[in-house]
């Protein structure tokens, strides 16, 4: 019988590629994706159509409204910072979602010890990763060490483990990774503040990211820059 | 300037306990209910009186629907056991949900975050516990750890706290405890199958366990158990 995953399927770029892993990896797909009120949904309308070409076995998509708690651009009333340089990315953005990564997480090992799925695919990234602090791979073994006390399967003698296969990659190289797998990353969105129809800003902070990745192992991203 | 606490409210005895106890400790007060698709959801109505009593300064009450990633009594259709001996309560019962404590204290740590609250109240017991893993002041440890290396606040050198001040009393004690501090234990729902009216079955485990802790202090439970 094929090992069960659960993957944090966003629709973007990063979660987009694990998927591509984890199946390469023949572990039967659950992909969770997780609707939190962000502003960018376009995200939701990707994940359905990526999980769907991953021909995986089951789709959840959450709703859970953490704009209720307030306190970042993806989520309230607040500007997502655009053309931001470097050394400004460096530091915590108002994009941050408070405890995002450990909420998304939660809820995978909920799915995850009900499937009887030992193995969780985050696509999060500490290096080019927005200075978010649940990027970071301490945090990641943390959340994997309190997963292994919180669960019955832990109890059980069994062993959860959190997959972070993009962690130590830059942008450009999950990018070639991807492509190796055969990703289409023009079915994928990443923009925090796309246009209507789905088209990226080119300027937030996740489109700079990405343009730059592309750009640094030239290629080209299938998506439209058109501003 | 009153420090802030995100109290995790069900609406039942201990988390009612803890409330009352944070309240006393001069806290300003958040309290935070999930309604997880839990089949008690008479709680949701206690906590929301409860709430409102203590005059918290906000009381969220978040959708999530844990029933979608079924595996439990609390949220499907598999039977709630009822009349249980000790000896069967110490294993881990089927009214246990995946991951419920660690979803919960995610969703506290994403409020607490936002509302620059570094303290986080939530009434688990280890000892009168039916058997959760997710109670254990070894879970909670390192939850705690996990929480300081996932947000803003740990980077920024602030520690939030996570207080479990039920963990190590007997339901005896805790009802004693809350007693003490004027709690009106007639307003809490603890049954995991109440009737329509809201009064407790009497014989699940929770019910079991209530009515063992009235009785061994010799105190009448104010709920009307009239199977």
């Amino acid at each position: 019988m094929k090992k069960r995953a659960v993957i944090l399927l966003s629709g973007g770029l990063d979660s987009t590629t694990c998927l591509a892993l984890a199946n390469k990896e023949s572990f039967e797909l659950f992909a969770l994706t997780i609707n939190y009120g962000q502003r960018h949904d376009f995200e939701l309308k990707a994940s359905k159509i990526i999980a769907n070409l991953y021909n995986v076995k089951k789709h959840s998509i959450l709703n859970i409204n953490l704009a209720k708690f307030g306190g970042s651009a993806l989520t309230d009333d607040i500007e997502v910072p655009k053309n931001r340089s470097e050394n400004e990315m460096s530091n915590i953005p108002v994009t941050y979602v408070p405890a995002r990564n450990t909420v998304f997480l939660s809820l995978a090992l909920a799915w995850a010890e009900s499937l009887k799925a030992y193995n969780i695919f985050i696509g999060v990234n500490s290096l080019d990763y927005s200075g978010y602090p649940d990027c970071r791979p301490e945090f990641i073994k943390s959340f994997e060490k309190t997963a292994n006390l919180a669960t019955k399967i832990g109890v059980e003698g069994e062993k959860m483990s959190i997959h972070t296969p993009l962690i130590n990659l830059t942008k450009g190289e999950i990018i070639k990774l991807g492509i190796s797998l055969g990703v289409n990353y023009g079915l994928t969105s990443t923009c925090y503040d796309p246009k209507e129809n789905g088209d990226p800003c080119g300027f937030c902070d996740a489109c700079i990211l990405r343009v730059k990745g592309f750009h640094s192992i030239s290629e080209k991203d299938p998506l439209r820059y058109n501003n």
